[in-house]
């Protein structure tokens, strides 16, 4: 394993191209450490990256790799003019091809519009964050008919993370509804749900992990015991499959997988479709 | 203005290639219509992507821009060679070039690691999360000092949206703390943050658009009104001057740019330095 330093410098957070860069290093065995450098939007600025990149490089056996993602063109020329790792221009490699293919100049808008916080999609996604917290494990029925989706499964089962990244991604108000015994032994859906089961979209989990995950916070209880979990989440699973509500196991899955199911299953037009 | 529409066809869940493809389509004066089509891990799934494609650019007078992040080379190649969109191959083009740097194969990995929800970054941002949720609002006392930053700021200035950006992006335990009438008269910190004075950041925010956010909630109350936004935020501001309390005006920024700040300020370290 050779271990490399890998700087992200971007006129704005930076935090895609951090992403981004991230996913691309995963496919290679060597092991990184990654410096984020952003709000790079001065010469000053640059400069200063510059001679942080290049003391690495004077230190470090390996070359750093440079993803940046500045539009200034002399600022961008500077990077690759001085600095002694290798740089890749993660922007102006796309969008130069894009200016033929689109028969026009690009518009060279550095990092952020002045205006975001007041912009329409930013002032829904912060609606769309307080109505999910006000949502959040069946805390109240009022309004759920507002709601873009409304998740529901046992106690733990991963539908707090999911609502709040759906919001803060997507921008999208989320409810979600937890499954308790009380709803097991009706064999029946909580009444207040019923009226939006086409906005319904269930989440599983493994017994053996849920059991685990339940300890964590009470160690020892009925609520975490294996034979409960596996009771609790044979019962939810029948009850969704008898609902008609699609569902998903959300055990090995990550939180962006989770939600981008969701989007297929629920709400395809949010991809586009 | 032309209307183009843009395809991210991902064997992952495409995200941040949709992330990446919007800031990069910024760049031109297009109005662009995205569809991400996720998950497309075998070559029947790439055949309908392809289909899917060929409809738009038969229908609509501009070829479509495809950005691709496949990291199998077969899925790759039939899109290259079937699809009539243009296609960018995001991931490939940084891959090859760092495989000559590197002077190493890539490992084609695709999509996802199949343990991902049992890793320990991820079980870290699950608890980042539960932490967050649980000292959101001055909620509790407890724990304090576990928090990697604890936001301080007038009620509505953009405290929890932070939080939970904070922990779910960067698995960060953060605690929020609202300063109030009460603080400001004591003109003392709430007591149970003083120990905690180094981890502690200020958000304040324009007093004219606080008055306005907080009428959305509560019309013509004294809690809205101009002048009572005024003094709380003149309050919190002198409060955190007077207790070097570092801070930034939460008004014209975005989300990711008030978190990548507080990075700077707070805990460079999470940015690498």
């Amino acid at each position: 394993m050779h271990t490399h330093t890998i700087f992200v410098i971007s006129d704005g957070t930076g935090i895609t191209a951090e992403t981004f860069g991230t996913a691309i290093m995963a496919q290679f065995d060597t092991k990184s450490r990654l410096v984020r450098i952003p709000f790079v939007d001065t010469m000053d600025k640059v400069h200063q990256a510059v001679r942080q990149i290049n003391h690495v490089a004077e230190s470090e056996s390996h070359k750093p790799i440079v993803f940046t993602t500045l539009v200034n063109q002399d600022m961008l020329d500077l990077i690759e003019s001085q600095c002694k790792g290798k740089v890749f221009d993660m922007f102006g490699t796309f969008v130069r091809p894009l200016e033929l293919e689109l028969g026009q100049k690009s518009l060279h808008r550095v990092g952020r519009f002045a205006d975001i916080s007041e912009s329409k999609e930013y002032l829904e996604r912060m609606e769309a964050i307080n109505y999910t917290l006000a949502h959040d494990d069946g805390q109240t029925h009022q309004d759920l008919t507002g709601a873009d989706v409304i998740l529901v499964g046992v106690s733990r089962s991963g539908k707090t993370p999911t609502s709040l990244y759906l919001a803060m991604q997507f921008g999208l108000k989320v409810a979600n509804y937890p499954l308790i015994p009380e709803d097991f032994e009706r064999k029946q859906l909580p009444p207040a749900l019923v009226p939006s089961r086409k906005k319904l979209f269930g989440l599983t989990i493994d017994p053996q992990r849920l059991s685990s995950i339940r300890n964590e916070r009470r160690p020892d209880s009925k609520y975490a015991s294996l034979v409960n979990c596996r009771y609790e989440v044979a019962e939810a699973e029948s009850m969704m499959r008898r609902s008609g509500i699609p569902w998903l196991s959300s055990t090995t899955k990550s939180i962006e997988e989770i939600a981008t199911t969701i989007l297929q299953e629920v709400l395809p037009q949010h991809l586009g479709h």
